[in-house]
């Protein structure tokens, strides 16, 4: 491997090429098109393909109605955003946050201010004093390895959380789509879901579990909000993409979720465990913001001295590609009270994609410029 | 058959569910997530899949970057009327045009102003009175078998929408998804952008030829639009359901599109007859907007003395499910001018999806109630 000259990628959050099932995927979508091609290939089914509606709601024990499939969570989320977002309104998200998530609020009129993240979630005294000023169309939570910290929230900020949440009232959307991937034996905090379900719409998909361009991800709520979405589906896209989501249902049938999930968490621990070595021993003036137990990033902040000027340019120019720190960042929860350098000095690190020792190189690279 | 008490449906324009080629589908999708499965499976690909790209622009003779892969063409042009459409807009469609356009564009925040149709295509006079009062964010026209009225745009009038499109500076839609459904051996008239492509958008989509819930939609236009919407598509979904753009390109490169599409003529064809037949039978005193030669709807104006009060709800219980007619009409465009009766008089008789025995039994029960 050519590791010291080719240029290493330490850019988006996608999936191991070399994890995509496609032989079974193969089989799955063979088989729901000779088993239910007319119900695959036809108008209709707006709100997803009935069984894994079904399934879905079984999961999360609630009704189908309660359920929504589209095509991509993120399309969930600019259809969600433009049922909740009023002219005028605010939107909360973690600081930093998704950047994509970020702009699909904003494009959809909403003024998108970020919470500060601790290790162990947001930081409440800061949330609430947002709150007093203004309550929010929704906060946005990614609760478990978080997009782009790997930060999980702690069990006690879920609860604090949903009880502003209660008292403020507002919608709290919890995105989750690395929750499945857990690399080590420890127990999962729950749901925002499974402590009170009232003002939480739950978002997910099977991009990182089975497949990005497959475009399966869903959304949980209030049956009533889930129709009005619907509707807005419905008039944008007429109906989603429904041999995907039938493939998706059978291979959940043929017990391939659980094989497939296994062999991600086989081939992303290395990585992950490679990922926070090469920080300690390249990088060991910085502690990354989070050790996490699972998902796609490990991410850092540089400190204050270290030479972060122009960082994405110079490190292309040394074969590395990275992501700008900024584009995670909201505009802050109290302006100008705020350290304005973390956003430049914000480094996330997806490692899912890519081998242990590009990670390593990666890394070494990344050291050399700081 | 127990045709006379089954209720018949005369509402949306879907394919005939046995037309739906399922097993050949399935051999496709199983073939390209067997040969190209890291590339349908993965993030990226934001304007398509590429090979169904590269096709399509040899079909259009044009440069892959003139063409946007989607999901589906609804989509593409709420996309597309996001990224043309400035507060104040108005847009111009034919009156009556297709439900969810005239939906997607008012929702983009445009007023939207029909402009009457004739049996060879728009009132041109009624046209350029409209366009000397404001020149509209683009004209959107379905110039192949109209939805909702089965009309065909001439010729000469095709060269004088460009005509006037030059004069006053403004896109024209073309939407032609019906386009290759001709059941007549008649020459069609040129596409508008073979007239001259400078001014047009042309869009177009797979629902109708191979499956509507495969959702494969595209657009083609000046490379510098398609990238703008492109980018607005990526923001929105990330990337499209590549799985089935993929099995598209497959289907037509193992020359089954051509063989569905004879399918098709086969199937739909005794149905268009019947539909005229029993018009001619069953209401011989109105004369259908056009006698189409293809496509999937035929079309009448109720005259002024016939009993069309509450038509759509005296319908439903005689077992006659119909859209209601002011569905597909937006404001007109001499307001105060027009006839306002009309939208409730108009009547579409889509006539792919039933049998002819069904066909003749729904104008019969629609013939008793008028």
């Amino acid at each position: 491997m050519q590791v010291n000259t080719e240029t290493i990628f330490l850019t988006r959050g996608v999936p191991a090429v070399e994890a995509l099932p496609d032989e079974w995927l193969a089989g799955c979508m063979q088989a729901v098109l000779q088993s239910d091609g007319a119900t695959v290939l036809q108008y209709g089914n707006i709100g997803g393909y009935p069984p894994l509606r079904k399934m879905l709601a079984e999961d999360f024990k609630v009704s189908p109605e309660e359920v929504l499939v589209g095509n991509g969570s993120l399309h969930l989320q600019d259809l969600l955003a433009a049922c909740l977002i009023k002219p005028g309104d605010t939107v909360l998200v973690e600081q930093p946050s998704y950047d994509r998530a970020i702009k699909t609020f904003r494009r959809r009129g909403a003024r998108v201010i970020g919470i500060p993240l601790e290790q162990d979630g947001l930081n409440l005294e800061k949330l609430e004093a947002e709150l007093r000023r203004q309550v929010p169309a929704f906060l946005y939570l990614i609760p478990d390895f978080q997009n782009p910290t790997g930060i999980t929230t702690s069990e006690p900020k879920r609860r604090e959380i949903l009880s502003l949440a209660e008292k403020y009232g507002f919608w709290v959307i919890e995105d989750v789509p690395y929750r499945l991937l857990r690399y080590r034996e420890s127990t999962p905090p729950p749901l925002l879901r499974e402590i009170n379900p009232t003002r939480v719409i739950t978002i997910s998909s099977y991009s990182k579990l089975i497949s990005p361009a497959m475009r399966v991800g869903y959304m949980v709520g209030p049956a009533e909000l889930v129709a009005k979405v619907t509707r807005l589906a419905e008039d944008t896209i007429l109906t989603p993409v429904l041999v995907s989501q039938a493939a998706v249902a059978e291979f959940r049938r043929r017990g391939l979720l659980e094989t497939n999930i296994e062999r991600l968490k086989a081939l992303y621990t290395p990585r992950l465990e490679a990922m926070l070595d090469a920080l300690q021993r390249y990088l060991p003036q910085v502690t990354p913001l989070s050790r996490p137990e699972g998902g796609f990033f490990v991410s850092i902040m540089l400190p204050p001295e270290a030479n972060y000027s122009n960082l994405f340019n110079r490190a292309k120019e040394a074969g590395l590609m990275l992501t700008e720190g900024s584009t995670f960042f909201a505009e802050w929860a109290d302006d100008g009270n705020q350290d304005s350098t973390q956003a430049s000095r914000f480094v996330r690190l997806p490692f899912p994609a890519i081998e242990p020792a590009q990670i390593e190189e990666g890394v070494r690279r990344l050291a050399g410029l700081i």
